[in-house]
């Protein structure tokens, strides 16, 4: 099987080379995480692409100065709806039925039973659910890029606020949740490359009820 | 490019037609999901497989009868830690260095740095941590099944409470957050099925800061 290959191929790469990756290798990458399922559809995130070397620097010092962020070719920045609107709803069904060459309040019901149940409650509650569907698409593109043998290291660690600030992020009504950064793996200077690949042992991972 | 395919090809099934998945294909699904990252590679959930139909009806009761749940052939439940420990952190770290033949101190000033900063957090804060790692396996999960032609619709409509009782998840540290039904589709009767694909105007969807 293709994925579990591409899968067991991939690491956390901890020390890329600076290479540049062709942007239409990178375009499907950002295409696999586009394509992901989302929560009733509502796709509650967006991709901000950096390439930029500047812009690169300033988020790694606002990144505890992980290598990665400017030795990578692209960094893909995750960033999740602030929040369920009635206003952003309405936009996703709208949009929906354009699409779908039906008339707009075919899905009224399902629609408005989205809009009574999310949009009362707190913004954080709301966020952890965006942000949740953002991951989906982090798996969806990490799985792409391992297909294309591009490396990817998924990171968290950074000041999510201060790179909201340097990205405009709170205008778009947007937060940041995880980068991907892409590139190549340095293979001479990266510790984790040799590493075996660790999991939790299976038998503690699934639990069959069956 | 083999995954855009299988993304393309996949859709929320919302009609199944009851016919029962090989095991060792569904085993290649949940092997995905093993191998998918976690943050600092402590994979902080579990999946708890389900063919029993006894119990595929209890589920469904508590997950507003959505026949899928029963329809489906297995439904795999991704369930995170319910919160972060000083005890699970340091599990995960001796199986990696054992699995590493590397003495357990290797590591340590990671893991302590690790335990310092998760274990005083309050377990909500841990908890949604927790369930974006299982997302990103959702995903992978999701990715894997696309590639085997194999139909699968992940759900967020079940009474979660309800449904960790029923399952012992409590006994096990763990909260049940998504659920991955996974079956054939009934062409004829899935109203869903001739549907276009519809996503979020690519250029809402990517900004290029470059």
């Amino acid at each position: 099987m293709n994925l579990l290959d591409s899968l067991r191929w991939r690491y956390a790469t901890k020390k890329m080379n600076g290479l540049a990756i062709p942007q239409d290798q990178v375009d499907k990458i950002i295409e696999a995480a586009y394509l992901a399922p989302t929560s009733s559809g509502l796709q509650p995130f967006r991709i901000i692409e950096v390439t930029n070397s500047d812009l690169k620097e300033k988020i790694k010092a606002i990144a505890f100065d992980q290598s990665q962020i400017t030795d990578s070719s692209h960094l893909l920045i995750f960033a999740a709806w602030d929040n369920y609107t009635t206003e952003r709803i309405n936009g996703v069904f709208r949009h929906t039925a354009l699409e779908r060459g039906m008339p707009e309040d075919t899905l009224a019901d399902y629609k408005n039973k989205l809009i009574t149940s999310y949009t009362p409650r707190d913004a954080r509650d709301n966020f952890e659910h965006t942000a949740r569907q953002a991951y989906i698409g982090l798996g969806t593109a990490i799985a792409a890029a391992a297909e294309l043998r591009i490396d990817a290291t998924p990171m968290e660690g950074f000041e999510a606020a201060d790179l909201d600030t340097l990205l405009g992020l709170p205008e778009k009504g947007l937060k940041s949740v995880t980068i991907l950064a892409l590139g190549y793996r340095d293979e001479a200077n990266d510790w984790l490359v040799g590493m075996k690949k660790v999991r939790t042992p299976k038998d503690e991972f699934l639990i069959r009820l069956n």
